[in-house]
């Protein structure tokens, strides 16, 4: 079975990841989201708020895989460069886009009225698309293959909401665990034995230190629940064997 | 005032981190930690647990970094493949080194004793050195401009802790906070118009909303503290006068 698989890249924007100030919370959830859509995040980069280092990272990364997300720097300051560099990356002009101009009026009416700074925040792309921001004033935008989101997590988790659905992807991965007071350098061999014997899935193995003891969590992978339930099964089983108590989903 | 700036990057290894199943810490803690020795993160790439990708990375990054960490990869499972991956990027062989041979033995011996799948953690790219990990078994790995943490958080916090002052560096940078009920694109002029004014700090714009209200915090950031304080002054005095009250640190 050869199956098409549908991967996507994030380049996470901002100083602020960079210094350590700010915890990023947008990977994992970005990660879990294209997972449901039957899309894999390949890879993430982290980089400054400099225009060449967005460039790079972003015609890179969407060369190379079906989708491209970027979140962080669409706000109205000085350090909100990131429309400016993905029109740079593409070789294209940056227009104010009629709908979200209509979008940022309306929602700063009640708000002290629109800025040049606000205006800021309707800057796209020349050709982009808009996406819906359902918490905030200022949009999302689409262009090609890439997704421009906004920093801040739950405003992106309202993008990523509208745009559910709407992305072509493969089968979702099914993920199960197991999980167990083991040592996993006491079963490593048992563990690839498991992956190896079940082609096309990935087994993750994820230790843990709690309550003064050694455990781990084992997580099998694939788009192939069946092959993912049976694999489960025989290392279940396997574990079982050595003399492991093995609970089911994880402890 | 031209002085020279230290970087590093990272490279964080690990389906888990990709899959969503994990919320990756060791960006903002190694961040952090880099900051106190005057070292600036300069990128971060999270890749999957894939020989090529991780090659990638190692040498795109350490070319042009001072320092390259990676986290993530170097326990005993078939899933751990950081040191030999790293030791092709390199181009050099993996062998087991004598006193992370010895440190594990020593650690094992009341834990049931060293096995092949243990042993495997004494495995380093031919010529590295060995960092010290005062939490578990396993040491990190120094070999050239690189260094090779856990993955797990607080193990890799003690490695770091093993390497505080031991890498040179720049100043420290410093930042400093402060923060208000304000709406960032009110102020965009204002903070454009203080990093200008003074040239060498990085001003960065957090907004918020928090009991129903917009507030925004300014981080003023450079190695030299007494600029950062001129800005910081200047830029409080500026807010001030257009109306806003604000908090010193922030909000």
């Amino acid at each position: 079975m050869s199956e098409r698989i549908w991967t996507a890249a994030l380049v996470v924007i901002g100083d602020e990841i960079l210094s350590g100030r700010t915890q990023d919370k947008n990977v994992a959830q970005i990660a879990a989201w294209l997972n449901v859509q039957g899309i894999r995040l390949a890879e993430v980069r982290v980089v400054a708020d400099r225009e060449e280092a967005i460039v790079e990272a972003v015609n890179t990364l969407r060369a190379r895989n079906d989708y491209l997300f970027t979140t962080g720097g669409i706000g109205p300051t000085h350090d909100d460069i990131t429309v400016d560099a993905i029109a740079a990356a593409l070789g294209v002009g940056v227009e104010h886009h009629p709908k979200a101009v209509a979008t940022l009026e309306r929602y700063y009416e009640t708000r002290g009225g629109v800025t040049e700074a606000r205006l800021r925040m309707a800057r796209v792309p020349a050709g982009a698309d808009l996406i819906e921001n359902r918490v905030s004033g200022a949009p999302g935008i689409r262009i090609d293959n890439i997704f421009i989101m906004a920093g801040v997590p739950h405003i992106t988790a309202g993008m990523l909401d509208a745009l559910t659905g709407t992305l072509e992807g493969g089968r979702p991965v099914v993920s199960k665990s197991i999980g167990g007071w083991v040592a996993e350098s006491e079963v490593a061999d048992t563990l690839r034995a498991a992956e190896k014997a079940h082609d096309g899935v990935a087994i993750g193995s994820y230790p843990f230190f709690r309550e003064g003891r050694v455990g781990a969590n084992f997580v099998v992978r694939s788009p192939d629940e069946a092959l993912v339930d049976r694999c489960l099964a025989d290392l279940t089983r396997a574990l079982e064997e050595a003399g492991y108590a093995i609970t089911a989903g994880g402890i």
